[in-house]
Order: C-alpha cells, then structure tokens, then sequence
C-alpha cells in the first residue's frame, strides 16, 4: 500500500488538475457550495465531491459544518509553501529572463548602430 | 486512453514526488549524469530514468545527447508558470499573514496597556 504522500506532493498532485485549478479560481471570489461548484463544468456532483475530496485532503479548500449547505472555502496555505519552495528556482528563470532582455537590448544597440551607419 | 495533460497539469504532476523535486534540487548546483543523480537517493537506474522521464515531458529537465554521459539539466521555464498561476492566490495568504500580524500587534499592544494599568 503506498504510505500517505508528505504535504508538498500532496498539494502539487492536488493542482495537476485543471477542474481543481478552475474550483480553486472560483472560490477566489468567494465561498461556494457544492452545486454552485459544479455548474460551471457539467460534471456529475460525484466527480465533483470527488475533486473537493483531493483539495481538501491536500489543506487547499475547507468545507462548512452546515449539513445542507456545506460551502467550501478557499485554503491557500498550502500554496505559500509551494510559493517557498520556488524560491531557490527563481534566480534559474529570472536569468533566463535577463538573458533574453540582454538580447534584446544588443539587437537594438545593433539596429540603431545601423541606422546611424546608413545615415554617415 | 487518457488524453495528454495540460502543460500545466503536467508540471503539478511532475513536483508531486519528493525524489523528483530532490532531483530538481541537485540540478540547481549544475548539470548531472544519471548516475550522479541516482546514487544519492539509493534507487535503482531504471527507477530513476522513469523519474527523468516524467520531468523531461514536463519540459522541467533536459538531457544532453552526448552518448555515453546524456547530463541532465534543470530547464526552470516551467517553474516560472507556475509562479504566475500563483500570482491570484498570493494576496490569500498574504492577507492571512497580515492578520495574525495584526493579532500579535494587538496582543502586544494589550500586554502593554496591561503592564501601564499595574503600574498606574
């Protein structure tokens, strides 16, 4: 049997969803109940427990004690640890940013040395 | 058959295994062969080339042809959509964060008022 996953595997296994990214944006605007989160994606209201299930296990969303109603909220503390564990990834694409602004600053330096040669 | 995840999907579903993040990891310290990223992790060869693999198709590595050696590098592209999809969350837990600092800031501020009435 595989052993619970630790909470960072948890959380990215959660997001590799694009109907849990999208319940995820929705409650964004607000808490929701579980037919309020269906709607939008024609999706049986199993599959969409389904899905509140795995956000919730993973901390993303909480849901309400109101028998009935049982709205959902957004978590998002999980997502501050995925957020820190960019961090030491940042410098990698920042770079490769850089890089490409660098390029594109030497094509311009170069365009404009041309059009000054031209006008000599 | 299911059909092929979304880029995005599929690079919450790459990070979702501590063995492929901690191989992330090392590949921020520079390029690596299979071997040197396998022997930490006491895994097996074909065990890691299935972790490769999965990061490869997620775009987050690239291997090298060079025959015999094939170094792996970190490819943080990726990584950065990641960071922008954070983008909309990151006032959620940066306003939780605000609110326990505005807890302690008025716990603080009571311990003090406390502290002024037993001197008074």
């Amino acid at each position: 049997m595989p052993s619970e996953p630790d909470p960072l595997s948890a959380t990215f296994a959660a997001l590799a969803d694009p109907t849990r990214r999208a319940i995820l944006a929705r409650l964004t605007k607000g808490e929701a109940t579980v037919l309020e989160l269906a709607a939008p994606f024609g999706i049986s209201l199993p599959a969409v427990s389904k899905h509140l299930k795995v956000l919730q296990r993973a901390g993303l969303i909480t849901q309400g004690r109101k028998a009935q109603w049982r709205p959902c909220q957004l978590s998002a503390g999980p997502l501050k640890d995925v957020d820190e564990w960019l961090e030491r990834y940042r410098r990698f694409y920042e770079e490769s940013f850089d890089r490409l602004d660098e390029y594109l600053q030497e094509t311009l330096r170069e365009s404009k040395e041309t059009e000054h040669d031209d006008r000599s």
